[in-house]
Order: C-alpha cells, then structure tokens, then sequence
C-alpha cells in the first residue's frame, strides 16, 4: 500500500504487467459506490486466504483531474477517462462496475465481449431489456470461462449469509410471511435538490431500484425461492425539487426564484406479493421516513421459527426458535461475530463488530474464489435480471391499479 | 367490594336500585373480554375521578352455572341467562357487549331501542349491512340522548393517546407513510383446534377482523383521516384443522383418525392504502407469525418528525424530532408515565407502568365520562361501520386479484 | 364492588362480621402504597382462586376527611384515624402497613401481639434493633399460627419469580456475577422540595432504603444465597433543599428567600459485595440518574447462563443459555407472558403484559394463601430483617472509608 | 497496495527512503493488535485527507516464517525479527507496539531514545515505575519534538468521541454518576486454556489491565475529569487451567492427565471511586460474564442529562436531555453516522455504520496529524500512566480489604 501511494497515477503510462497469481481490477466510478468497492479490493486480500491477490490495477472516470484524485485517494495504480480504454487494459481483468444504472448494459456488454470478468452494481439495469442482453452476453461469456455477477452486497453481511444457512438447514420450517422494508430518509426535506437519481432517465427508478431492488433480493435469497408476483403502490410525494447549484446560470440566486425540476421517479414504493411456495411477502422502500437512515428490515417467519434483522444492527441476528418450550422461548440476540459465522474465520474475537463497508470486503472475497475455482457466480446477472422484472412487475401493478401482476419467470 | 362479594347473585331477585349517581352496567358474555370489561368496570371508580359510579349490576350468559360462577368470581352482582331479561333491567342503564360478532347487531340494537346506552366489541359486526342497521339504531337513540361506543381498546393505550395528541398538534408535519402489523403466533401450530373464531358464520374473518380491524382503526385515529382504498391479500394457510374435544363423538381417539374441520377464515391478511391527504399505508394482521405474541407495530413518518410503538412495550413511545440538529436527532423512547400524559393523572409515579388490561379501565372512564356529560362518543358506531367498511374493502380487493379497491365514504 | 361503594364508611359504627372464608384486612396508610395495595386487595380474589376472600375492611389514617375519602376512593368499608383502634376490629384479621418506615415497629409488634397477620411495607425497618424486636414478635406469633410477612413485592413480578426458578433448577450454574441497579431521577432538580423521604428520623435513609433495600433483597432472592459482606460509598449531593409550601411562614415568597433545610439522608448508594458461594455482587441505589425514571436493572451471571431484567420492561426476561452452540446461542427476550409462568394461569392471553400494580395483586394472592394453608411467610420478617442488616453494613462502610464490612448471620 | 504485495519482504535488505510526505511507521507484535493496527494504518490515508501518508514500512516479531508470513498477510513491506534493528531502520519514524504488556516499557523508552515516535498499546505498562520511566522518555522525546501516544482506541469510536463533545459543551451539567462496565465471556469454561494473558508476569493484571484500562481511561475521558479513589475487590474464580497444547511434552494426553497451571491474574474486578468533581463512579471488568461478549457500557449522568452507551452497537449513542419537557423527554437513539459527527466526514452515508477496527482506522489519523501538526499528543503517555495509578490503587485496595485507597495525582 504504501509502494502503491508512491507512483505517480499515468493513464499513459504503458500498464505494468501483474505478477502471476493476481486479479486486476479496473473499476469505472469512484463515487460512493467506487470509495466502497475501494476499500473492498484494497482489503480483502490481507485479511482472507484468496487464491489470487485482487490488485487495483487502474480506475475510470470521465474527468482526468478528479479520476486522478480518485485513484491516488482510493490507492488505484492508474487512472483512465474512458471506459473503453479500461476494459482494454491487459492489467485488468475484471471490470467493476459502479456507475449509475443507465451505463451499466452498454459497460458490462463490452467487457464481458472483451474477454473481461464483471462485478456490476445493482440494479442490474434500468429495465428488463438491458438486463436481459446482459444476462446473454453473460452466458456466451460463461461458455468461455469467464465471471460475471451482480452486487446484492447485503448478501454478505454476516447476519444475512447466516440467515440463509439457518434457512436452509430447515430451521424454520416451511414459510408463512416475509417482511421487508428499506427506510430512508434522506428526501424528507422538500428542499433537498434534484439529483441524478430523481431523474428516470438517468436512475430508472427511484426508491424502487435504489432501495427496493435489494429487499427484493434479499427475501428472495433468504427464502430460497422466487416471488411469482406482486400488488403495488408508489408515490412521489414531492414532485418538483431544487436544481442543483450550478444547473440554474443566470438566476439571481434569491429563494423565491429558485429554478425547480421534475422529479420524474418515485420516492416510495410499497406492494405485496406471493413466494412460489404461497408465503406471503411484503414490501416497502421509501426515501420519506423521517429518521430511519438505513433501516434495511427484514422478519421472516415459518412454522418452526422465525428470523429477523436490521441493518441499522448490522452484527445482531434476532432467531426464535419455535420447538423450544414456550416458557423460555423468544427472540434471541445473535451477536454474528463467532469464529464459525459465515465470514467470521478473518476478522476479530466475538463481539467486535463489522460495519457497512465489510460488504464489500466480503464481496470481493467472493468474487475472488468464484473466478479462481470456476464456481457458479452468486449472484449472478440472471438472478439480476429476476429481480429486475420483480421490479418492472410493481410498477406495471402499480400503473394498472395494484391489480395481482404475475412476474414471468 | 368485599361486600359485593358477600351477596348472593340470583338473578331471581328484584333487582337492587343504584344509588343517584351510579351507572348500572349489565354485560353481555364472560370469556376473555367479560373478565377484561369487569377488570375495567370494577376498578375505574377507585382511580379515577368519575360523576358516576361504575355498578357492575348483572353479567349475562346462557349457561346458568357458568354465568353465575363467572358472577361471584369477577364481582357482579347479579346474573342473567337472557339478554333480554338483562336489557330489561332497571338497574341497568348500559349494555356492555362482549360475545361473537354474530351477535352484536341484534343486542345493541335491541338496547338502545330499550333506552340503554351500549358499549360494543369491535369489529363492530360480521358485515357491512349489520353495522349500518347499528349506526342507525345509535343515530335515533342519540337524539334520545343515548350514548353508543364501540371498544377499539387500544385507543385508550395512554402512549396511542399521546401519539394522538402529537399528531393532532403537528409534531409530524404532512404524514407520509403509516404501516401498521398485528402478528400473534397462536396458530402457528396445524394442530391448533378449530374454535368458533375459525368459523365465518361466528366470527366474520380471521386475522383480519380480529387483528386488523385493530390496526384500521388505529391508523385512521392517529392519523386524523381516513383510507379511501385498499389493495390486499389474504390466506388460510392450514385449511383443516382438529374440531375441539367433545366435538367429535364416537371417535376412536387415535391421532390417525381425528376429525377435523374446514377453517373458513383467513389465517392472514396483508394490505396497502391511501389515506386521504395521500400518505401511504401498510398493513398485516397474522395469527401465523411465530414468536410474536402481540406484535402490534404501528410507525408514522410525517415531513417534521415521526412516532412508533409496539404493543409489547406498551409504556413506551418513539418519537423522532425532525426539526432537531442531525447530531443529536434520534428515536426517543418516552416512557409514558408522566402526570402529563393521557390517563396518567392517576396512576402510578413515572416509570411504574400499566399493563394491557388498564385500556379497559381507561374504557370504562371514558364511557362514564361521555354520557355523564353528553358528549359526542368516541370511537362511535359511525367510527365502527368505517372500519368494517375498510374491512370489506379488503376482502373485496383479496378476491378481485388485489385491484385496488375503494373504501365507501 | 359497587355495593361497598355505596356504604357509609364510618368509624364509629360497629363493624360488620365477616362472613366466614373472608380474610378482614386492615391498612394503614394511603399514600402511594396505599392505594397500590388497595388495588391488590381489591383485585386479588377476582383473578385467581382463593381460599379466603380478602375484605377490605378498614383504612387508617390520622386525619378524618382525607381517611374518609380515601375509604371512599380505594374502595374500604370503613375508616380509622388511630391504628390502634383499627388492631382492634374484628373485622379485621390482617394488618397491611403501609406507613413511613420510623412506625413500623411499633404498629406491627402491637397488631400481632393482638393476634393480627402482618404485611408490612419495605424496608421493615429504619433500623436494625427495630427490626429485630419485629422478628422477635414475629416468631412469638408464629408460635400462635398468625403471619408475618415484608412487601417486597417485586419478588412478585413474574419475570423476577421466573427468573428465581430458572436459577433453582440450576440452568445457570454455579453464580460468579450478580449486578442491580436501581435508578430513578426524581432529586435530579435541586428545587425539588425536602419531603419527610429526605429526613432521616422519618425514613431511615434515603436512596438506600427505598431502593438499595429492593435491590439487596432481589440479588439474594435470585441467587439463592445471601451477602456475607459489603463495601460502600454514599452520597448527598444536594445537600439543602426547599422546605414544602405552607411549612416556611411568614416567607415573602419571593426565590431569593425561600427557606431551606438540610436533607440528611443520601441521594445515592453504590456497594459491592461478595456472596456465600464466592459470587461478587455490585449494587446502585439512586434518586440522580437523569432519565431513568424506574430502572431497576439485574443481571446474574452463572457458568451455564446468564439472565438479565429491567423493571422498565417487566413482561420481559433476558436468558442466555450458554450450553447451546456458539452460533445460535445469545440473549432471548422471554416474553413472561406464558400460562406455565408464575402468576400468568390467572391473567390474559400471551403478549397481553401486566404491569406495576400487578405486583401487588400477586402479594395479596399470596398473603392470602400462606395464612390459609399455615405456609411459611415468605418474605418472612427474617428476610427483612436480614436485608436491614445489609443495609447497616452499607453505612457503616461507608461510614468507614468502604472497607469490606460483614454483614452479621 | 497490489505493489507492496509484489514486494518481497527482505529484512536484509536496505530499507527504501520513504518519499516525501510519508510516516514510516514500523510495528512491533502481528498477533489480534498487530492486525487490527495494520488495518488502520493501510486504511487511514486512503478516507482522511492526512498531512502525512502513513507507510507500513516493517514488521517485527521473533519467529522469522511467522513475520514473513505476517508481513505479507498485512501488507507491510519489510520485516524484522529484533525489534532494536526496526528501530534502527531510517524508514521507519514511528514504533508502534502491539506486544504483552511486559515489554512496552524497554521498546518505546528505546524507541523514544533513538528519535522516534511512539503509538503504544494499552496498558501502558504493566506497572507504575515502569509506566513512570516511560513518561520520562516521552517527556524527554517531546523536548525534541517527537510524540509519544498510548493506544486508548475506544476514545476514537465516535459515539464516544461526540458524547465526550457534548460533555464537554455542558449538556449534561454537573455530573452525579457514572457507570461502567466491560464485560466479555471467554473465560467462562473452566476448559478454557491457561494463556500468557492469565500469567501476572507477562499479563500485569488480568481483566483489571486488559478491560478495566479501557472503562476507566473512558470513565475520565469522558467526563473530563479524574478518579480521586477507588474501592476494589476482585476475584480468580477458576485458579486453575489446563496448558496449552505443546507446553506439557511427555504427557499421555489423556483427559484425566491433562497438566494444569495456577491463574495468577484476576478474572474480575468491581470498583467503585469518586470523581474530582465528586461524582459517583463504578466500575466492573470481567471475562466471566456468560453471554456478554463485548459488553462496554457506560453511563453518565448529570443534572442536566445523561448519556449511555454500548461498544456492542457502537453506531449508537443514547441521549436524554433533561431540560426537555418531561412529556416528550426520553433517551434517544443518535445514530452517530451524520456527518457532523467525529470521525464521519470520510465515511459512508448516514446509517451506514462503522465497525470495531475503524477505531484503528482513527487512531492512525490522529497519530499522524499529531505528528505533522506537533500538537500535544492525546491520549499522552502521562495519560496512560494515571490510567496505570488507578488500576494500581485497585489492586492495592482490593489486597486491603477494599479500603479507599487514593490515586497519587
């Protein structure tokens, strides 16, 4: 790391040849989601046994002077301003996607033709169509031995990871109800200004893509099954926001001339659905709750026992276990931080926590091992393009009254 | 009391006359409600201030034995097998219905067209058509200066009645989304018997009208508004369940050859909603959530702040301040133990708290209060049928593939 | 109840004989005890089966009007101004005490010298000699088969009883941890006025007393072993107060000559100490903690388990099983609630939380039951007297620089 | 990072001169605080914008494989075996010593001694005279500009870091009480094996220095005060422990064979001190608290307000504002993840929580700005060595029958 810090960042430069056992990564984005896969690759590899060394060959970004920044903060060896000019980098083998969904076919597309394996942010796309060219281009690649997997990287918390395993272990029994909810709050304010993400060209959807794409995932993954449709509701509450400073030359400036734009996506969206095997699931995600900041819920209930977690918790796991006598039966407080936890092997004794970041932490390990060892990528871009017409289908039930909107499968 | 306890209760006998400035109650049903009601009846006279004394003047029942067992135990003084006999009653001035729903429309109405206040069970009745005819009776016995109510309990919940109180203010601003469950766990177990709250004809719905007309109720009130449509889904996840012991005569009694019963209630109801202003609402009432006892969650996001409880912890209330600093902005979990709070002025000092049954003390006073000043009652019949058309609404929507469906004004 | 209610409460007539299988009790008292334990008494034989039905026969109270209106208000029969007059009816079998701790002895030595079960209010004493007299008549009466018993009536919480039978079966192991705190904040303001609780004459002592005593008894209830020695340290911080409107004559009024006197008792006491098995224990009593309103807190640690409890949240109970595996072991809130938990076989369904007062509900239940089947009192005056005993131990610590101070067998 | 990890570690080697702009920090100890102090030094300048660029320029420990091995586990890009050779080196600027307490006094005084920066872990030593000889060299060093820091991490939580803020800004008022406890379980089974922490030559105390350290350090720092006294009592409730594996050659193995070592650290210690101010203060450091795995919690209370806290949800930080009305006033939940909040304006968003090692994280950041900015360092070795007073006068009243026993200024 510190060697690293010490080169000058060069897109120019002839790319250095990595040594045999690495995987480098060329990362486009370097915003929230390029600071958090950063810190992700920069990690891993010193704290998991990885069968290759992730190594941060060159990241990209269309302004030089802020790509360059990016690179030397983040500890990325070079900087490119065109995508292209990335995937055809010989120091790079996997294409990490981190940029706003709009992109995300046309990227992935090309790397994976390029013989490059992918990591792209969800959601997958901003519609069905993309997602699918996506899910092709990732067969053909598959053929060819290459990756590609999509960031549902609350999968890799802990907690969750574990979840599952209890899940799956039959632990509580068949299912009855699923519960999700993803609360933020972050456009209480009317004030708050229009950014990229309100806008439906740019993000595809609102709170639904944002926020709603990873419950979905989540109870799906959780379950072990897949929703065959949905009944939905959304809003958008707050209909026109504040340009951005800068996106409004010429006005005076003064609060009463305030230029305002269209908020073209929803702040909210809640709906109801079926698993295949008839448990019931709902869903909410909002960016309108005032002082939840991340409340990523989830309860899950069967007939043997239930689960429940939030992310706002992100070390705790609340299990009851059903078949216990109901004198001493209730919710019990899983601190997740024991040696045999899903992730725990790497990390610090019992009781000293992970955080956000770790996700990605986790998910670079396993992006690591599944292209060393040839294993089916989970999640894989099919299980993103699921969860994308998951999505389509609340907001065609949603443009057509609620009514019951199967998701095709 | 120890007085009371010392009579005989023979229902055969005159009835005694109150004392001027007593209140002759006269209840109808003595299961889990009738002790609940008596607990409320026998203690709101020696907590609170009240112009008229509770007298829990006769209780009635089909069962002579039973409902003269159920007299001497909860402390009344007489005891009738007739409801009609006990509307006949001059020591009776209020009817306090407390059976199945099937029966509701039929007494109340009889009552009040008697000349006798009534308090009602919720839901209201088994139907729309029952509930209007009950409006009705109550809006011509309200010109003779009666009083009906309906006993939407968990309104009288001190930390629900200081929400209230909040909202109403405008602590929350223009409200954005209340989602609102009700989980118990009671059938979680398909061995669980088939009693009379699983058959339509008796009990109207399941989870629904038992658990969700709760929740209706409480979001409208907290609120201030109403729904003005739903989208919903329900299920009957066991559909056969074991008749009750004694039900099934001449069997054998081995497991193998059990008689067992259709279940023609749902099992589960979960819906979304518009209110009035626009916010969106959710909702859940379930008896198949394992581990949640009395889980009725209630949380409501305005622009200025937002409020959550949990039936659980029933002395408590969060409330998120908005309009506070970021730093030091957070849920707060008031204890609502104060003198200033709602029903607080006689109880115990902060921090001692009350217990569910103190809803039907808090009930009790303020019935006695309504009609000793002849205010306008509330939750009324008007407040009752409301709600039972937001419950047909559902079941209507549950059967129309969740199309959203309006709620009548 | 509602006959009682219309009785004339007057002293001067003849008391009423009770009819056979009542148990006449007698109060003295009717501040905030008083009217908790008017509550237990009135409740009590509505809730479980007993076989003597408590009476509430008389309250005693020096001044006339407000001993007749609170005769009036809690629901007894009749009224006295002299305790030694209420001893003497005999209507009266039991003699509940109520009253500050500086009249304890001498009211319960005189009531069983005069054949009288006593229930008497925590601490038992305000001072160890005191307390010893007490135990000295309480064996005496014992011989005559009368009752003694102390109101430590948190034992009573069926979280507390269920904890104390988790730890007699041995599900914790041997014990190495005890931890109690009491907080509350009431004192927090220095103008909060001198009350005869800041007096030692009248009450002992000050947080030790009224909350330390709680606490101390819990600890060696739970574990099943007692103190064997204590070190100490207490505290007043606010050490002038104001004296109580009407008690300062003549004063203009004005906040700068508003006259004070001197608390002489402390605002806080925190002790450790070890128990008979090797166990350490550590203990807060205090009226300063800023927003803890009720928080007597426990938790017990054992080489099997662990337990914990907040009297803020008393239907709930935190046990830690530490012979399940490490990945599903951790705290599970019990929800005491349960028809197999003490107490519960009388109350509602699970999930439907009792609250304070119930405690007292259950102490009348069990006064009842040990007078009836000649049982031993537990809490006995012993118990109590041994809890002075730690009590003294505690000042003389701190008296004494803390050193480790035994607490005499 | 993906270069340091090509570099092969050469101890031989001459070391590289740093850059410019670079602190050369080498690290003596790989062990559980030799990994999370890489973690922090690989991270730190990667989310603060820093004066200084921390390099991780070598590693020491005596075995030369496990160095090797840790070196490149960690990223460091050298490694030494003699820990007076990684002083030497002219890349290396700062020691930071993550070994047993028992050689933190020779390597930092060395350290000091040869011109360089010192970060030592906590305790500082592992008694007062050795604690004392360092202060003097840090004192020395500083004449020379060199800082000398002790590694109090949970100061740089930043719920803690932002209490001691709004401590400090008077919030709270004059403070009564506070408590602090830190509770872990891994001692529980008595299987557990006898390491170098339970030996008093290697370990200086047991969960006195390796708990108790942190809640007292925390106790005064956060209440911007010191301890005047204490009163202790402590306890080795399992005295004796199997060898470790390895250490008993010659032994069959057999269960009942297996050879035991004494304990000669303390399992537990309670204490209770006064404050400067006068405040109340208790505290307890255990590793036999079963089911506690991390358990730090401190309250602090004061006329004005209180603040607890729990390292087991360091996100989280709970505030009561007593100047409140009572009616609204409660403790709430600050999730200390805004961006005004220490520490988070290089994070994530808000509710995108932190986890245990970014403490290190912020350790480093603050070391290094001391460093470049020649600010006084806090915490300071003189810091450390009152810590080391205070768990002194425990131990010394804990062996004096918990005697007050005064903390030399």
């Amino acid at each position: 790391m510190a060697r690293s810090q010490e080169t000058e960042t060069q897109a120019s430069a002839p790319p250095p040849r990595q040594a045999p056992g690495t995987l480098g990564v060329g990362m486009v984005g370097y915003a929230f989601m390029g600071a958090a896969h950063s810190q992700g690759w920069r990690t891993a590899g010193h704290v998991f046994d990885l069968p290759l060394r992730p190594a941060l060959a060159a990241i990209c970004g269309r302004d030089r002077a802020a790509v360059d920044a990016a690179a030397a903060r983040h500890g990325w060896a070079a900087a490119e301003t065109d995508w292209r000019a990335l995937i055809a980098r010989d120091d790079v083998q996997l294409i990490d996607i981190c940029t706003p969904g709009d992109s995300h076919a046309e990227i992935a597309i090309a790397a994976l033709e390029a013989g490059k394996h992918v990591l792209c942010e969800k959601p997958l796309a901003n519609n069905v169509a993309e997602a699918e060219a996506m899910v092709r281009a990732a067969e053909a690649a598959a053929a060819r031995g290459q990756v590609a997997m999509v960031g549902f990287n609350y999968r890799k918390v802990p907690a969750i990871s574990y979840a599952r395993q209890l899940i799956a272990e039959g632990r509580l029994g068949p299912l009855r109800h699923v519960r999700a909810t993803y609360l933020q709050d972050w456009l209480v304010d009317p004030a708050s200004p229009l950014t990229w993400r309100l806008k439906r060209e740019h993000a595809g959807s609102g709170a639904l893509g944002d926020l709603g794409a990873h419950i979905v995932d989540l109870a799906q993954y959780l379950a072990g099954e897949l929703l065959t449709g949905v009944s939905a509701v959304s809003e958008t509450f707050v209909r026109e926001r504040p340009l951005l400073a800068g996106a409004s030359a010429g006005l005076s400036g003064s609060a009463d001339t305030v230029e305002r734009g269209e908020v073209t996506v929803d702040d909210a969206a809640i709906f109801t659905g079926r698993l295949a095997s008839g448990a019931l699931a709902s869903f909410e995600a909002t960016r309108m709750a005032a002082g939840r900041k991340n409340a990523l819920r989830l309860e899950i209930n069967g007939e043997l026992g239930s689960l429940a977690f939030d992310l706002e918790r992100l070390n705790e796991l609340s299990f009851h276990d059903h078949t216990e006598p109901a004198a001493t039966a209730g919710f019990r407080r899983i601190l997740v931080t024991e040696p045999e936890h899903p992730y725990l092997e790497a990390w610090w004794p019992p009781g000293h926590g992970l955080g956000y970041e770790h996700t990605f932490v986790h998910q670079a390990r396993d992006v690591v091992r599944t292209i060393a060892e040839g294993a089916p990528p989970v999640p894989s871009f099919a299980d993103g393009l699921q969860v994308q017409r998951v999505l389509a289908a609340v907001e065609e039930s949603a443009a057509k009254n609620s009514v019951h909107t199967p998701v095709p499968a």
